[in-house]
């Protein structure tokens, strides 16, 4: 296997082997034009249907209504941690409500409260971030502006279920790290955004879907570029957007489509993924210790250690010599981290396990 | 010649060749480690060293002292719009002042009087944006925040001679179109941006050189991610930057010093294209007319055109058999525009001459 499929980062990380070689001629000479993609306008007519294709792609694999309005954002979920409050937290509603469960979701309620101010209706840390609330049972303020979660959390291993009961306020997602992953019911959500560097592109792409009704609360007078009407109104070509990521965020939506099948596809598979290492990991007692407790364990990122960081550090070089990369914690957490995003194939994951049985078989 | 190299977009617009073969081995394999470039992580140690020879290389080419900082954005001029008054037209300032010499800075003027107020000091609407002022003999209020201005208008074809004179108030210029075609006294600035689709790479990252003086300015309480001491504090690195960017970015500063030979050398070259077109323009007499007056003439855009839209048309069909592209008008003032980037060669712009020669021809 070449290192690529190999690559277990937690993003930028991998994408599908095809992707990649069909981006690498387009940086000479796309086939449609001749001309490099580096070099296209984004007025020109090839660029105009490449927005229109990769927003039908994540339509179609959606199976999204126009009640939903979808477009291509730049900044990544930092500049959206501060602009959902700037739109969103307006003075006709109580102060959005903020679950903290992970490093990220810490990060975008702590930028909330710069912004507009918040209240925070679940914070896991003094659990120490291993597990989850259940969103719809959660003691919300009716009144409050927007409800507000992650719902994955890269650094920890954890995951949301989807969302089933009712919530009394629009439920805004950072989805940056499961999107795309496994089909969605969008229209249980105001708001939902995701940088492509997961599962969806390279670095320099945030997808953006809105419930159109929530984009009469906007307050005027906003600057033009953080107003998400901006976009929206303009084919998220207002100004010049990220040509390069948005083409191939495109390849990649079509590669969803025409080499998995689909989201339900792409699910079945990263749930097995998934499953293979976790039971590989619990077959094996208390040589290894993931991070998230059982129900919230992650299908898209497995924070695990072999219980000191000199062991991790053997397994890292072991796993270094077997071609694979990407494979070191957070560094706010260490230890170690597999990230199963969907480019990563089960052959990987089968190699990983692989390793994971020799470096534990060594130690026994 | 391959169609890349006769690719005069106004932007994104040409590489050089040298670098899209580069690029197109990076998608698969960086030499460095094995893994695409789209595939590394913002944290990897290969990053970090590209991150820090972006900023050295470009240093290096400006010669430019540590009183200044450099750092790389997402978000391109559009953000910078809003982001700059946010920044630095604090209520300990007069409002700031804004140069209105084209589309481009009447854009930068309207955020800014959205966002915080400002005073349009000069304003080139009334005379069709064919000429500039000087900037240092404009009646700029001693107590303004700044002067902003756009140093080249790549749609009108104008461009400004640097500042020469002393100001005032603090200078905070958008190069995006005209940054590293020639040396710059950065000295004079309070603060330079320029995004990179025009002379440094693909789109999708903005350099911003900040007098750290004028950092000292910012008010507390702002967004972190909008606040100009997040990123310069945290090396560019604060969030996920535009990794494939700021790669493209950096090949192209080592072409610039090692295949151009520096700015001086790019310079030369630059302003021996423009001349060769403009000459010939010149000596056509009334078949042809450029946009901007003489001495505000652009060596980066040429606005020009045959004397109505027929004519233009004809023209483009026949430079699109000669492989030409991207000589199209901006949809805001039509005609022509040919723009003569960094990456735009010698021999492009022999070629464009050749067919302008045989169009005239054709027409007399």
């Amino acid at each position: 296997m070449h290192a690529n499929t190999l690559n277990f980062s937690a993003g930028p990380g991998a994408l599908p082997a095809s992707v990649l070689a069909k981006t690498r001629e387009a940086i000479v000479a796309l086939p449609e034009t001749g001309l490099s993609v580096l070099g296209m306008s984004h007025r020109s007519d090839w660029f105009l249907a490449i927005l229109d294709e990769a927003e039908r792609n994540i339509r179609d694999l959606l199976g999204l209504s126009e009640r939903y309005a979808v477009t291509f954002l730049q900044g990544g979920s930092s500049l959206l941690f501060a602009t959902v409050p700037m739109n969103f937290a307006t003075p006709a509603f109580a102060p959005p409500e903020y679950v903290i469960s992970g490093y990220w979701s810490a990060r975008a309620s702590a930028e909330a409260g710069r912004v507009s101010g918040h209240r925070i209706v679940w914070d896991g840390q003094r659990t120490g971030f291993r597990e989850l609330p259940v969103l719809d049972r959660l003691d919300v303020d009716a009144r409050a502006a927007y409800l507000h979660y992650v719902s994955n959390e890269t650094i920890e291993g954890l995951q949301f279920s989807a969302p089933t009961g009712d919530l009394p306020v629009p439920l805004i997602a950072d989805m940056s790290s499961d999107f795309l992953s496994k089909p969605l019911e969008v229209e249980r959500f105001g708001m939902i955004y995701a940088h492509a560097q997961k599962n969806l592109g390279p670095t320099g792409v945030t997808v953006a879907l809105f419930d159109r009704e929530m984009l009469e609360r906007i307050p005027s007078g906003m600057p033009h570029i953080l107003d998400f009407r901006t976009q929206i109104a303009h084919g998220s070509n207002y100004n010049t957007p990220p040509v390069f990521a948005i083409y191939v965020l495109t390849l990649i939506t079509r590669w969803l489509r025409d080499d998995i099948g689909g989201l339900t596809q792409m699910q079945y598979i990263n749930e097995a993924k998934a499953a293979r290492l976790y039971d590989l990991f619990d077959e094996m007692g208390d040589v290894v210790t993931v991070h998230a407790r059982r129900p919230w364990r992650s299908r898209m990122n497995v924070a695990f250690t072999f219980g000191d960081a000199r062991l991790d550090r053997a397994f890292l070089d072991l796993a270094e010599t077997r071609g694979m990369s990407g494979l070191e914690g957070h560094r706010s957490l260490r230890g170690l981290r597999a990230s199963l995003y969907n480019a990563v194939t089960p052959e990987a994951v089968e190699a990983l396990c692989e390793t994971v049985s020799e470096f534990a078989l060594q130690r026994a």
